[in-house]
């Protein structure tokens, strides 16, 4: 089952020249998640090749413009382009306030259903669910409202280790129940245990967005062994002072979160527009954390794989 | 003096890849004036090396959002980046209410004025005049009250010939007068009329920007001459019906508007996205108006020197 992360982008506040404003698409088994909507994210689409339309839901953080100005204009295309399926929309309850007074004042009707969820930002709780996945908000601590959000794959089912099929000549219709860890009984009476017939599945993968907060320890437990962390990062440990007074974390402060969660990867960004150059805020988070990417526009990467890096 | 626009965005209301929502740039004696704001006009000016902050003027058409979904980005930018001279906006009254709401629920308060002056869509009237040029509003018609904008320079005093001066030995504390319409009297009491001391100026310059509109012959009359004309022309003459129907122009329109106002030079833009290639629309509208160029991003076009074409 695909599970990967595409940057649309990687700024902070202001956009700089090729560094666009907050903006992930989560590919989960061939269905589109987009997380925070920046300004001219659906242009970053446009030039990706990733279809808008087969996005069916999005989640913002925060009513910080540079994570929603994106979303009035990615709307609109939706509807001109004739969605008629719904959209399921899952942010702050101001969201919808700005979204319906754009409409009204376009004398818009949207052709397709947008089915709006506001999200408690006081603690953290799980807001959406289908057959294969999770998403539970994250509890940041920003200027304003803020969450996080953690995608997790649904604990998988074992599998049945073929040649216990044949050693015991288990019928088919027997199968299911053992998946679900029921014992099979032989003829004979004798009973084999679940777990002699059956190979634990792999490890469901999770991916957590921590958007725009002060460093905030007490997530660890919820982001803990997750494949793939991203956090901001929006200043390096020199600016400290800076990143306490806008309610920003330092890439060291990432890393710092990444370590103590033992994830398996972290990938830093929501960088301050000071920074032309990336790579000193890449090396800053690497000495704390190796397994340290940066958020770069276009840049996909897979959900449980082996770093790259 | 610099009379100069730049093309921003070029796209109807769905951006195409390398075609951004409307946006344009003018120039006037380094003054610079934003004309719509759609979005990712931020990111625009900064490709092309345009200083938002040396922008004092916005003037939105109306409020549909590829007209606009840039500004609140712009806005915030400007205060993230310390602005603190006034910013003059014009455009619909609904507009305040929307950016209003976007301050408020970011929790942010603007370091800088920003002067609103609600544009009436109902007459044409002048909303602005500094030293050099006033704007006057063009009434459009289409779906949602719209207007255009007319920039004309003032009227510019003579020049004085320098033969003259010498010949007549005219003192420097006349010429003002002079300038200003003023016989002059030689020592031996002989009138010499203004006529004959001065040279007409340079005709003042004028660029039209016609935003949104079903084709409006009555406004020819208005943007008589003028140097420049930016109009709509979201369609060819095959899709006159849709043209009709959404309250847009063709090519052909927009040509023919150019042709009976006698201007020196017509662009057009606002494509549809269903146009991948722009040059039929060029052909079509040459067929009527030879001296017409595309809007495209990131093209300059100088008010009031010859055609390239």
């Amino acid at each position: 089952m695909k599970f990967q992360l595409t940057i649309l982008g990687s700024s902070s506040a202001t956009p700089v020249r090729n560094r666009f404003p907050s903006s992930q698409l989560l590919n989960i088994n061939e269905k589109l998640f987009l997380i925070d909507c920046g300004e001219a994210t659906q242009i970053q689409l446009l030039r990706y090749g990733l279809k808008a339309s087969r996005i069916d839901h999005i989640f913002i953080s925060h009513m910080h413009g540079d994570h929603y100005f994106g979303l009035p204009g990615l709307l609109s295309t939706l509807h001109l382009n004739g969605r008629v399926k719904p959209l399921y929309l899952y942010g702050p309850p101001e969201l919808m306030e700005i979204i319906s007074l754009t409409l009204t004042h376009s004398q818009t009707r949207l052709r397709y259903p947008l089915e709006f969820y506001p999200v408690d930002p006081s603690e953290p709780g799980q807001i959406f669910e289908n057959a294969e996945i999770t998403v539970e908000t994250i509890i940041m601590n920003h200027r304003i409202p803020c969450t996080g959000f953690l995608f997790r794959e649904k604990a998988r089912l074992p599998n049945i280790a073929r040649e216990k099929i044949q050693e015991y000549e288990i019928p088919t219709q027997a199968i299911a129940d053992i998946k679900q860890g029921a014992d099979f009984t032989l003829p004979n009476g004798i009973l084999i245990p679940n777990r002699e017939l059956t190979i634990p599945p792999r490890p469901s993968r999770a991916f957590a967005y921590c958007a725009d907060t002060l460093v905030k320890p007490d997530i660890v437990s919820q982001i803990k062994t997750v494949d793939l962390l991203y956090h901001e990062a929006t200043f390096m440990n020199e600016m400290l002072d800076r990143a306490n007074e806008t309610f920003h974390s330092t890439a060291a402060q990432a890393a710092a979160i990444a370590l103590e969660a033992k994830v398996k990867k972290l990938v830093i960004g929501h960088f301050s527009a000071r920074y032309r150059e990336l790579s000193p805020l890449l090396t800053e988070a690497r000495a704390v954390f190796p397994a340290t990417e940066l958020a770069k526009e276009g840049t996909v990467f897979q959900v449980g794989e082996p770093a790259s890096s």
